[in-house]
């Protein structure tokens, strides 16, 4: 039996290479660049006013004459830059490019007018005042997302700046989920009152979505030979992931089928509290997970392994934990690893994790209307309340 | 102009009320609950075995007689339960239903088998042992998820395992978006010098389909007429957001032009940074938000004031901030309440915010490869290093 780091190595090690396909922007929220996107022009792409107010040549300022101002052209954003006459000064709107002659807009608030005849107050003011410069936020070429990127809503805003109407990103992995244990039913069955209804089903569907994934959804009877045949169904998938029948009990046949189908196993069995017996292997072409049956320990055992996998295989980074103090105290008796989920509260100003106590894995409670997980580490018997732990957003 | 809080405050005030939908569960993920879900039967629905192994009397084993195995009856998963007889014992697997006689499960390597005998040493165990009993997690009839909950992939699981095939949440409200600006152009289109594209486009677009809003998306002109005449077109919507022309340059008409179709201004203006130039108020039937044109300041009205309004609008919480350490000081001249953008790194294991610097609330790259946008308050000159503040994820 491996440990968690140990685990996560291995699964990473063995992601895939991702695919590429062009998707216009408009579809690319939530997928994974899989290219650069560089500034197009200098941005901004002109000295451009930060302010509604008047442009002037500062240098001309301190002459205590007033400055002619041209009445009839106002210089507005989307318009092609004027040019101004010397000791003149223009109107000039936010955004808009500033005129030749101009290096500083001043606010119509600061100044005197009379007739066409505008004065400023000299020493309140300073050259270049009230002016984005052209390229200050960024020079044409420069790398504004790198490949690898997840496009978040604020990214797609840079890929239509940057001109581009499609973009390149990861294909999405085609994933096989096979469901099995003869208890189960789906919602809308009838059922007897020693079956229980699939929630695996729906999390593992879900989890997929929210990583851009549409899996082919199987079921099985735990049957050697009806779960053999479903495999082979999915063999032409990059990934299967099973849950359930992957223990030792008399009809927990994952792992001798697998094996008898020719796929390598990577790793038996991860010293974490939930889901210990979890099965990772992999053929030429596809990758395996093996997951408990418990729903606790299916959701455990996506988040920390199957998430970061398939983020991993469209070029993206794994998600990252971050790291907060818990509000009680913690015990455990287990020497493993042990994650438990949490609620984020605020506390006096501060972000604590409220544990939910469950019964156990199987607890139908488990993870419902939490944040995460967060982890109980190996060596510790004892958390002390207020000490900072890893935690794994969902 | 009003401040942060009293904003948000006016802005909740407005939310309308939720209407409803039955979705498939299928669909579900993301929306927002507008009924309870209540358990439908006892969770685990019968006593269930939680390992596999021998099921028996727990009475029984001080008794030093071996237990006679019933060797052509194993209890499954998904299988009626059976009945022991006196002093016999059962094999059994995990999830299946407890036979009626048997109240202890013991591991299998726990007991000693000669032919059809068992034996258990007496002491290592007790009544009860691996069983997870009717009831334990759930009574039929709690409730599990409230209203007003948003869908994750772990809630989808839970409406399953209650046997809905369907469920009612919020109807997403109609929202028009129009986007201000003669400079503006969208990627594809031939653009001149002074010209620069529309990223609030998509980044509204993106931020609204993240909560599950497909918004109608509308452009408008700098002119009054052309304004006047897309904002008629918008009326039928829940809820109108604009960008742009909400501040008091020559051709920011979108207070007057409100005003003028008959919507009363709750307020103007905002006492924050980014995001001073805020227009807020609402017909009977539609709710207007006049956002500024600068991205960084569209971003961040989004986040404090539109998202948790429509979050309101479909039922559900406000977003809650966190709250974390800043890695550098940080100093500001303005009085206002200022949010600046950041990134969560982990350090010596503690996550902690890292400023990302811009020019300014026009820079393109403001928000890019963020989390979420920090506080420095409106009272706090500086913010000292390691200071925990106020942090709304992107």
């Amino acid at each position: 039996m491996i440990d968690y780091r140990t685990a996560s190595d291995l699964v990473q090690k063995n992601i895939l290479s991702p695919r590429i396909e062009d998707v216009s922007i408009d579809a690319a929220l939530g997928r994974v660049l899989t290219q650069d996107v560089i500034a197009d022009r200098d941005y901004p792409p002109f000295h451009r006013s930060s302010m509604d107010g008047y442009a002037v040549n500062f240098a001309e300022i301190p002459e205590s004459r007033p400055f002619q101002l041209l009445e009839q052209s106002v210089q507005y954003a989307g318009k092609a830059a004027g040019e101004l006459n010397p000791h003149s000064c223009i109107k000039i709107m936010t955004g808009a490019p500033v005129p030749s002659g101009a290096d500083t807009v001043i606010k119509i608030e600061d100044s005197q007018k009379t007739d066409d005849l505008v004065s400023f107050n000299p020493g309140k003011f300073f050259s270049g005042m009230n002016i984005a410069l052209q390229g200050e936020d960024t020079r044409a070429g420069e790398l504004l997302l790198p490949r690898g990127t997840i496009i978040g809503p604020i990214e797609t805003g840079c890929l239509a700046t940057c001109g581009l109407t499609s973009v390149k990103v990861a294909k999405p992995p085609a994933v096989s989920i096979i469901i099995t244990g003869d208890e189960l039913a789906m919602p809308g069955d009838a059922i007897e009152s020693y079956n229980i209804r699939s929630s695996n089903y729906f999390v593992l569907l879900s989890f997929s979505r929210k990583t851009g994934i549409e899996p082919v959804m199987l079921f099985s009877k735990d049957t050697a030979d009806e779960l053999e045949k479903t495999i082979r169904s999915a063999i032409g998938s990059d990934i299967i992931i099973l849950t359930g029948g992957v223990s030792k009990g008399d009809r927990d046949f994952v792992p001798e089928i697998l094996e008898k189908l020719g796929f390598e196993n990577i790793f038996h069995g991860v010293n974490i509290k939930p889901g210990k017996p979890f099965w990772f292997g992999r053929s030429r072409t596809t990758v395996v997970f093996g997951l408990p049956g418990n729903p606790f320990a299916v959701m455990t055992a996506w988040k920390l392994f199957v998430e970061n996998f398939l983020l991993g295989s469209m070029g993206a980074k794994s998600a990252n934990p971050i790291f907060l103090p818990i509000a009680q105290a913690r015990t455990k008796k287990d020497k493993r690893n042990e994650f438990f989920p949490c609620r984020i509260e605020t506390r006096d100003g501060i972000s604590i994790l409220r544990e939910v106590r469950i019964n156990g894995s199987g607890d139908i409670r488990a993870g419902l209307l939490t944040d995460g997980i967060g982890l109980h580490p190996a060596g510790a018997e004892i958390l002390s309340s207020e000490s900072r732990i890893e935690f794994h957003l969902w």
